[in-house]
Formats: C-alpha cells, sequence, structure tokens
C-alpha cells in the first residue's frame, strides 16, 4: 500500500523537486492542496525577506488546488497540480500582468493567457502567482514598486534581474518551478546569484506569444528550477526535441571545453574559483579538459548584441513612451530616444554579423561534449539597486543557443556560484542531459549552497 | 473663413484618405463624429456584400468619436480623430481578439492594446473595429467564421488572405486606414486582390508585442491605405526613419530593375500585363530599365521560407493544440504536429541561409533607385474559400526587408492589378517616396480601379 503524505510530511513538501511532486499527486500519495499548503506556508515564513511575488492571491490558489484535486485521474494532464510561478511580464488569464511599471499599475487580468502559460495550464499545471521583474524586464535598477526583490540567501544582496522573482522563489522554495525571459541575461544571472538551475532554450523553441518584447532577436523564454529532472520534464511539455536521441554522459571519456570568454577580465575571485574547482572535478572525473578560445570576431559580440538592444528597444517601448515617458525608467527611455545614437547601418551590421557566428558557434559546439563558461562576473553583489551585469550572458543569448547555469559551489561570501553549459542550437535535451551529470560532479565536489 | 463641411459633403467623407481627414479635423472643417457616420453609412451600405468586419460596435464609435471631438485643441495628438481598422490577431483593450478560432469564440477584451495599436490610440487615434483574418492569421482556408470577407470588388471573388478584411474594408472606403501583419504575402496579398496600398515595413520597424505569433523571424505588422502620404504618416507616428535623408526620385534619371524572380513561371495574364505595363510606362518616363535576374541561391528561399514558418508554426501553435486540437484549422494543426518532417538541422539551414542573404540582397537593391516585383499570381481569383499564395512575397518576408504593393492597373477580368516595389532593409521612408512617384505614373498611364 502506498504511503500518504501526513500533514507534518506535507509541511515538509516545499522541499521537494516538481517531477517529485508531479509523481505524487498522480500516485495519488499527495494532494495539491496539501502541496500548495506547504508552499503558502514557506512563503508566510519567508516573503518578508525575500519579497518575489508581486501577486499572489492565497485563496484562489488553495481554490485551484482544490479543483484540481477533484478532476478524475484519466482527465489528468502531464503537469496535474504542480504549482508553477510567472513572471510578470507574461500575460496571465486570472492574474494582471504590471511590467513592474507606473503605466500599468492598475490593470486587470488578460483575456488570454502568454502561450508558454497556457501550454502550462493545458497540462495541469497550476499557474501560481506572478513573479517580480525590472521594469519591462529591461531597467537595470527594478522599476516602480519599491518592495525589491531580496537574494533567497542573503537579504542585503540583488536576486539579480530581470526575472528577480521567478529565480528567488524557486531558490527559497517557495515554488518548485517558475518561468522566465531572458534578452541579456535574465535568466542565467539571477539563476546564478540565488543557486538555482536557469535554462534558456533555443532561442523559438518556446512560443513567446503574450509576453513583454523588448528584443525579439534575443527574447527568449526560459526556466528556474531545482533540478534537471524538472527542466527535462518541462521539455517535454513544450514538445522540445533534439533532431538525435540523447546520448548518455560518460565523463571518463568526456571531450569538456572551458571557454573563458573575451570578457573573463572582468571575472571576479567567485567566478575564478568557480572555474577553478569545475575544470579539478572534472578532470578527476577523467575528463578529457581543453581551454576554448573563440575566434577573434566573437570579440565584438557584446557590443553588437547592445546596439541590438537598443534598437529593438527604440520600437519596442515607444508605445509606453508615448503614453507618458515620466512614468518610465530612464534606462528604457533611453532606448526610444536613442541616446546613444546608433543608426540602423550599425544595427544591420549586428544582425548579420550575429547571423553569420551562429553557425560558426555551432561546429565549434559540437566538437565537444560538454562546453563551460561563466554565468556572471562575481557572486551576488551587496545591494538591491543593481541587478547586476549581463557581460558573460549576451554572447550566447544572441548566438541563440541553449545556455543552462548550473549550481555548484560557495564562494567567499557564502553565496551560491555556479557555471554556464552551452551548446549548439537545438540540442537543448542533450544539454540537458549533460548539466544532469556535470552538475552532480560538481555539487559532490563542492560545497553546493541549495538545491 | 475656412469651409465647414455641410452634411451632405460628410457623407462623402468616406473617400478622403487618411491624412486629409486628420487635416481636417484638424483645421476643424470636419469632426470625428461627422466623419464616422460617414464611414457607418458607407458600411452599411456595403457590409452585406464584403464583410470585412468581425467587430464593430456603431455606438462604441460613435462615442470614441464625440468624445475624441471634445479633446481641446491643444491635447490632440498627430492622428487626433482617424479611424483606424485592426486585425483581429492583435489586442485591443476594447474589443474581443478571436483570431478567426474558435478556440477564442467567447473571449473578453484584452487588459491592454499590442503596442502597434498602443501607438496609434497614444496619438489620438480612433481604435474603429477588428477586421476578418483567416484563423490564426495562418490557415489557407479561412477559419471557424462562415462569413468569409469578399473582395471589395467582385462578391465572388476572394480578398486575398490572411488580412483579410483590413484590405477589403480600406479598399471599400470602410475605413482610410488598416493595420495587418505578414508572415508569407499576408499585406501584399490581398493589397494586390482588392487594389490599395499595403505596406510591410522592415523587420523589426513595428513592435508586435501583443500580436498573434506563427513566426518570429517572418511576422511583420503593416498598413493598408489609399495614399502613400497615409503611409508616410504613419511612418512618422511610428517613428521609423532611414539612416539616409529621403531622396525625390526623378524617374528620368531613376535605374529601376524588373525582378521577376525565379518563381516567374508561375505569373498568369494579370501579372505578366502589369509588369509589361509597368515597365513601359516608366520608360516613357525616360527611366532605365534593367531586368535583374536573382543569383541562384535566391531560388531556394520559398523553400527555406516554408521550413520556417512549419518549424516556427510548431511552437507558435503549441496552446491552442493542447486546448483543443480538434477545433483547429487542419492546416494550422500539421505544423504543431510537423506532418513535413522537418528536422532542426533543416530549421537551421533555412535560418541561416536566409540571414546569409539578408545582406546580399540589401547591396543588390541599393544599386537602383527603384525594384520592381510582382506582388501575386493573377487577378484575384474566383471563390472564397481559397485567399491564394505567397509564392511572390515570401522571399520578401523572410529577407526582412520593406515591401509594398502598389495598385496600378486593371486585369482582363476587371479586377485590380499592380506591382510590389522592394528595397533594402530600412530604407522604408525612401521606398514610400519611390511608392508615390512610380505608383502616379502607373496610375496615370493605365485604368487603376481604385485610389
Amino acid at each position: 500500500m502506498t504511503h500518504i503524505f501526513s500533514a507534518s510530511e506535507a509541511v515538509q513538501a516545499s522541499k521537494l523537486n516538481g517531477s517529485e511532486v508531479v509523481s505524487l499527486i498522480q500516485s495519488g500519495r499527495l494532494t495539491c492542496e496539501a502541496y500548495v499548503r506547504a508552499l503558502l506556508a514557506r512563503i508566510d515564513e519567508r516573503d518578508e525577506a525575500v519579497k518575489a511575488w508581486v501577486s499572489l492571491d492565497r485563496d484562489r490558489v488553495i481554490r485551484l488546488a482544490q479543483e484540481l484535486d477533484r478532476v478524475p485521474a484519466d482527465q489528468r494532464g502531464p503537469l496535474h497540480g504542480l504549482p508553477i510561478g510567472i513572471k510578470d511580464v507574461m500575460l496571465t488569464r486570472d492574474m494582471p500582468t504590471q511590467y513592474n511599471s507606473r503605466l500599468f499599475e492598475s490593470t486587470s487580468p488578460s483575456s488570454m493567457d502568454a502561450a508558454p502559460v497556457a501550454v502550462l495550464r493545458a497540462q495541469g499545471a497550476l499557474i501560481f502567482g506572478k513573479t517580480s521583474t525590472t521594469e519591462f524586464a529591461s531597467s537595470k535598477q527594478g522599476g516602480w514598486h519599491q518592495n525589491l526583490t531580496r537574494n533567497a540567501h542573503a537579504e542585503d544582496r540583488t536576486p539579480g534581474g530581470s526575472s528577480s522573482g521567478s529565480a528567488a522563489a524557486v531558490a527559497d522554495f517557495q515554488v518548485p518551478i517558475a518561468l522566465g525571459t531572458q534578452t541579456g541575461g535574465s535568466i542565467v544571472r539571477p539563476a546564478a546569484f540565488n543557486g538555482c538551475f536557469g535554462f534558456k532554450p533555443t532561442w523559438g523553441a518556446i512560443s513567446r506569444e503574450g509576453l513583454g518584447q523588448w528584443s525579439p532577436t534575443n527574447d527568449t523564454c526560459g526556466f528556474f528550477a531545482r533540478s534537471v529532472q524538472d527542466l527535462k520534464m518541462l521539455m517535454n511539455a513544450y514538445h522540445v526535441v533534439d533532431d538525435a536521441p540523447v546520448k548518455a554522459l560518460s565523463l571518463s571519456s568526456a571531450k569538456v571545453a572551458f571557454c573563458k570568454t573575451h570578457n573573463w577580465p572582468n571575472a571576479g575571485p567567485g567566478t575564478i574559483d568557480a572555474m577553478h574547482k569545475a575544470k579539478t572535478s572534472l578532470s578527476a572525473e577523467g575528463a578529457h579538459i581543453e581551454d576554448l578560445e573563440l575566434p577573434n570576431d566573437f570579440s565584438q559580440i557584446i557590443h553588437w548584441h547592445g546596439i541590438i538592444l537598443s534598437k529593438e528597444g527604440q520600437s519596442s517601448f515607444l508605445g509606453p513612451h508615448l503614453v507618458d515617458k515620466t512614468k518610465m525608467h530612464d534606462s528604457v527611455r533611453e532606448h526610444v530616444e536613442n541616446r546613444k545614437g546608433y543608426t540602423r547601418k550599425q544595427q544591420l551590421d549586428a544582425y548579420d554579423n550575429c547571423a553569420r557566428l551562429r553557425p560558426v558557434w555551432d561546429a565549434i559546439a559540437s566538437k565537444y561534449d560538454v562546453v563551460v563558461t561563466p554565468s556572471v562576473v562575481d557572486e551576488a553583489p551587496l545591494g538591491l539597486e543593481h541587478t547586476g551585469d549581463m557581460s558573460f550572458n549576451s554572447t550566447w543569448t544572441v548566438l541563440q543557443c541553449p545556455a543552462i547555469h548550473v549550481p555548484a559551489f560557495t564562494g567567499q561570501n557564502g553565496m551560491p556560484t555556479g557555471l554556464t553549459l552551452v551548446s549548439s542550437r537545438f540540442t537543448d535535451r542533450q544539454l540537458l542531459e549533460v548539466a544532469d551529470v556535470t552538475g552532480r560532479v560538481w555539487q559532490k565536489s563542492g560545497n553546493a549552497l541549495t538545491c
């Protein structure tokens, strides 16, 4: 006879990963309501410190959970009962979408779900609440909300941005999975700062309909989770498949590249140490390690990425600017006003050069079983105003390849550190396999803070 | 003293172009209410035959017009009082958005306007009504609405798609300007079939936030109008500028390319005749005419475009498919189910090859003052089920360059014909100048049906 979670065990359920929850609910050992109550208890305890949520209606969540518990087993989808947090730049039909913009302060729920939300809801997920973002997922310093989200591990440190609340909520066990978006480093950076997995799939793998737009060339919907298994479950839910079947990774015969990138001079001690530990531990497993130096052209990608963000932001943020530019963060206004004075020629050169380098990168990545690269400059910095810089992420975003932050170690300030794994476009499933195996080795060898 | 429109003159106001209306309202010679009543009278007369609208609330429109008429002159935007039709794949906060999909049959207005709508509304435009589309702007044969839109010039002929209602409403003088989207040929084709201007700006020039998504690589918001002046006004409204100032086009010294494309064997008599007349009339103006043959690689673009549409549609339409695939048109379902069996490798090859050819095209186009190419296979065919093929449009859509259909002549079936002008990316303003001058010559020389 299967073991049913007792009330006291259910309280601990917030520590479970999403795929464990799905399986326990499926087998009848856990109800969606008991699990959701465990999450809400965790949030009651921690919300004052973390402030990850901008829209969370406890009664609504419990009612939805009860409804889901009443659905007969044969009508349940593969994500039945799984609570998922949604970055507040994605339209939801039962909660407002505010983009952390004063212009959307008094908005109502949308008539429809954004595409990535619709896919989850159609498969039984419980759309749990909306998580904090910087203004329009773009501004560097929060937005109109005064209650800035804090790092899950330190109230006086930034959780990173722009998907601040999604990363912090997942790392803090307030929800097992959350959706985010990345245009620069908005998934990888907050995942790194909070110490959870942050996965940006290949550009185009997930529909962006109903998402706030900044840069059509870069905007990508992605995910936060505390296990790779959860990310695999999401890739099933979104029907994302590679051409080739996933190969098991054996580290003892693996070819591993460490790619410091042209941005390496910016790396701080936490990142330098993480790269060192990662190398040592994979070496100890017998992996063949190489240092990968990118061709010289790649050094300009960060610059091209910046031009694209600015020029695409010029049209993306025109509407709010016309409605009331005084209610916009200056770093968002700046794009519409083209204060950097970029020309269309610079924009096209940036497009064409990045497009030219995409297959070059794919070919380079295909030579290795694993490519490791920094996620962030260093551990999450002190202060809540600045959410950090995207310099280690822009390259992979504009190359449109999959990138995953793997939490691994602890830095000298006691904050989580980890690294990014990248691969060629549309090898998302293989990258998850690689992240799973690699992440386990790192977490075993190091002193990983969470997950 | 300025002349105020009399009631009987106002009835004729539906024949005015958008920029004329804006100027008359601005000068106080015409009220927004009188103009809107003229449009509604025209629609009362013609709606049974054309069926361009899926959402049009007469009382709401009159109320909005009255409100706009009460706005003090110093608080009016540059588009004050201008009624604009919106393709029903763009979110509107005061009308539902149904995508011609049974899945969105009972939807309510959105919490927000799609970005292209917000830009218009913020500048004083009157968001008039929603125009018909094929299902998700994708299916080849209408959608769940049984009241298929008809061609503005013949009830038994297709208006083209997917922006069927926008093109028919503008060509039929029911509204001066309407918004559409193009992923294959969904602006240029219906403009050609109905005999109005249809302008697809450079990819990225107009934000797509809040628009239904099919193919992020191709989806472009664009416009229908009866004069180039109106399109110029819209480019001002959307802050679209070229790097270089617009040069006046003098046809007597102009270098004009006629580009039949690799698709020419499909051209029917209407298109062959239009190309011939266009050449003759520009020649008569002293223009230097060349036949432009595209490099051989370009012959594959139609194929690559098809792969991209199919693979991007696979993720774009996943949500509705999961909700209830039986309520989707088979040609939309097909993408999600990847029935053509395209691989990720094919998708990436298509991306990279099209990206590689974009600057090649820009360089070719820059050698000419005008590049003329077919818009459609032939005059609008008989029947309402099939909205026509996109084979003459896909190349320019996936090259992401601006393209404008210029109405010019009349075909042997008495239907409008015309041609497309294309140019290099982000020379949108220059292309409008060229379309204005060229269009006048053609319309003068030929027997243009409308506009």
